[in-house]
């Protein structure tokens, strides 16, 4: 008798986002004049940009030629395009070289199988709120969890305390749902908590093309040490538009290793068995993102993004509403005014403004009584919801 | 201190390839005017068919317009290929539903994957020789793997045994690496065989494309009671060519059920954590494969590898060398002559007449004295390499 997998029981489905579509088809049946703008959109709305597009076309006319076909490619990816990403790494300063870096079908893939690499003995530290992937692909293997708290004092970016004890430390920065942002010094505290107990930073940078701010570390790798104690996940999705065109790449050092294990030749190993590159059509359309026309196209997108998510924080700044995020990065993580609870916030919102947000308790326990939105709607929907928001609380 | 997962210490790095290419590097130094004829290798070399390139390009140019961008599509794949995938089995009289296809970026990740869902409490049945996938995945987890034999006796398909216990049963049909074709009467015997111990049969059915004769199961649903018992892989790599281009598909039926778990929730829930779909592009690529012109394109791909296969499989029957496949599979597997071992018969196939082929044994123990050819290479080649091999041996 095949004996399933007990531990998927405890991981219950999130209802989250089908709560949400239920809450705004009723209000929407019950005002069809009303226009409807929703802010808590979590997907890029832009299309691919010109350079891109010519890849994939270009990359798909390859594959219908004999002359030029291409059939299984290497699993890490092609080296046209890891030598690509090195050289991104490398015009900010970050050494990584081209066989650190893992190229993937998108970062959730990488963040969720990366699981393979440890065992089950292990204490894992994943800070809340947070993304779902980190608890939910370490709850399906029934290892042990340990929460800990972002709130306002810590502005949503726990950093190690005395007595903690852990051996996979999940981050994320730019973070999502937040949208705080590690500083140097709070990563150099993690770099410390892991290289004096062994540990492993498992260092989710997706949004790292928000960082405007010189000062604030776009990579684990700026830190030094990072190298010996951390993984680092990125990905085209927010950076290029790839949300539905998927690639990604995950980036782990030669140098980090563990009881004489390396943890890139695992890894290695773990991929040429269970995986088998990405779409090569796909990957020419990423190389295109790490050309200079690639780049200067896509930054154009990410400002466009940024001017929304700027315009959300002005609103907020003006209305003495607390927030984290909305600088160097999309999404704006707001304290619901008057104590109230997030879905009561997310209600007053939709049923008075027509605005559609998302609740913070929706990403944990520490979500409670806050409540995110994002820049991803268009310039003029985000200016009017602004406009209803200063309308409603001022 | 983070802990390893030890078992991938037992995961031995296959160097048959690579052993390979080093000596086919060493023969074309040694000599530079022989023309080498590669019948080794497993990947298709045809280019993907005019249908499914229009099809790549029409869907990059809908990423490049605000109006028919996609962003993050369903994880379990879009609903415009699942149907067409459900219409092909339905094509062939296998009724199955579109909730229970998803889509994924290739059976390999399906394959190695599929282990998240099952306890470590089971024994894994693998029969001998095999793709190195499932023995591989299995030993990373430090599973109880039982490895059944196969041999010239039962053609290379070993069917359950009396007293034979096991949880999960891989099965690979047409095979790789031996081309033999599952007929009714043995799968019957492994549904049996799962249905009466509540075992799960996971099927690889990736070449299924290849199998002309009717009487022969393109999928294990053909199979009275399979629903309740198997998971089914299949992959357009095959298929369509889409070794580079990477896209496949898993059916778990909804009737699977396990201690009162559906497997088919627990992938849903796994693909929804651990995997973002695959890329709108490839997808729209794939559909095309299902169209009618489609079909018919690909069609005469497969005629094409099929003509090469049975060339081979006329020659080694008017050798009188014994072997499986080569009708209903693009692979043969030959019986090395004059009971020469798998890499003995390597060295002369490759010093002898300068063609290159794979030895068995790098499949398995049971595997040694075999040897594999495939029917990937142009006509011309193949034709060629046979006549060599008629030279050499008759």
């Amino acid at each position: 008798m095949a004996a399933l997998n007990k531990n998927y029981i405890n991981v219950s489905e999130s209802y989250l986002f089908s709560d949400i579509a239920k809450r705004v088809n009723e209000f929407v049946k019950n005002n069809p004049d009303k226009k409807l703008i929703k802010m808590g959109i979590g997907d890029v709305t832009r299309p691919l940009v010109k350079e891109v597009v010519d890849a994939l076309k270009t990359a798909s006319e390859e594959m219908g030629d004999s002359a030029t076909f291409r059939g299984y490619g290497p699993e890490q990816g092609y080296a046209f395009l890891r030598d690509k990403i090195a050289a991104y790494y490398a015009g900010y300063g970050v050494e990584i070289s081209s066989d650190e870096i893992f190229v993937s079908d998108g970062a959730k893939s990488d963040v969720g199988n990366i699981t393979d690499l440890f065992s089950n003995d292990n204490i894992i530290i994943i800070p809340d709120p947070v993304y779902p992937v980190y608890l939910d692909s370490n709850l399906m293997l029934g290892r042990n969890i340990k929460l800990i708290e972002g709130n306002e004092r810590n502005e949503f970016m726990p950093v190690p305390y005395e007595g903690l004890k852990g051996d996979i430390i999940y981050l994320c920065s730019p973070n999502n749902p937040t949208g705080a942002v590690y500083d140097r010094a709070r990563l150099e505290a993690w770099v410390k908590f892991a290289l004096d107990s062994g540990a492993v930073i498992l260092f989710d940078a997706a949004y790292e093309c928000f960082i405007k701010d010189k000062s604030l570390p776009r990579s684990i790798y700026e830190i030094a040490g990072a190298k010996e104690c951390a993984i680092e996940f990125c990905s085209l999705s927010k950076t290029a538009g790839f949300t539905g065109t998927r690639c990604g790449y995950t980036v782990i050092p030669k140098s980090l290793v563990r009881d004489g294990m390396s943890l890139n030749r695992m890894w290695l190993r773990r991929q040429t068995t269970k995986f088998n590159g990405v779409s090569y059509v796909v990957q020419k359309g990423a190389e295109a993102v790490f050309t200079i026309e690639g780049q200067k196209a896509v930054k154009e997108n990410i400002e466009y993004y940024s001017g929304n998510a700027k315009l959300i924080a002005d609103t907020l700044t003006e209305l003495g509403i607390w927030f984290t995020g909305g600088i160097n990065s999309p999404y704006i993580w707001l304290k619901c005014p008057d104590g109230m609870k997030s879905w009561e916030f997310f209600d007053k919102l939709l049923n008075e403004i027509a605005v559609v947000g998302t609740p913070g308790s929706g990403f944990g326990k520490c979500g409670e009584g806050y409540f995110r939105l994002t820049a991803f709607n268009t310039k003029e929907n985000t200016a009017e919801a602004m406009r209803r928001l200063v309308g409603l609380l001022k």
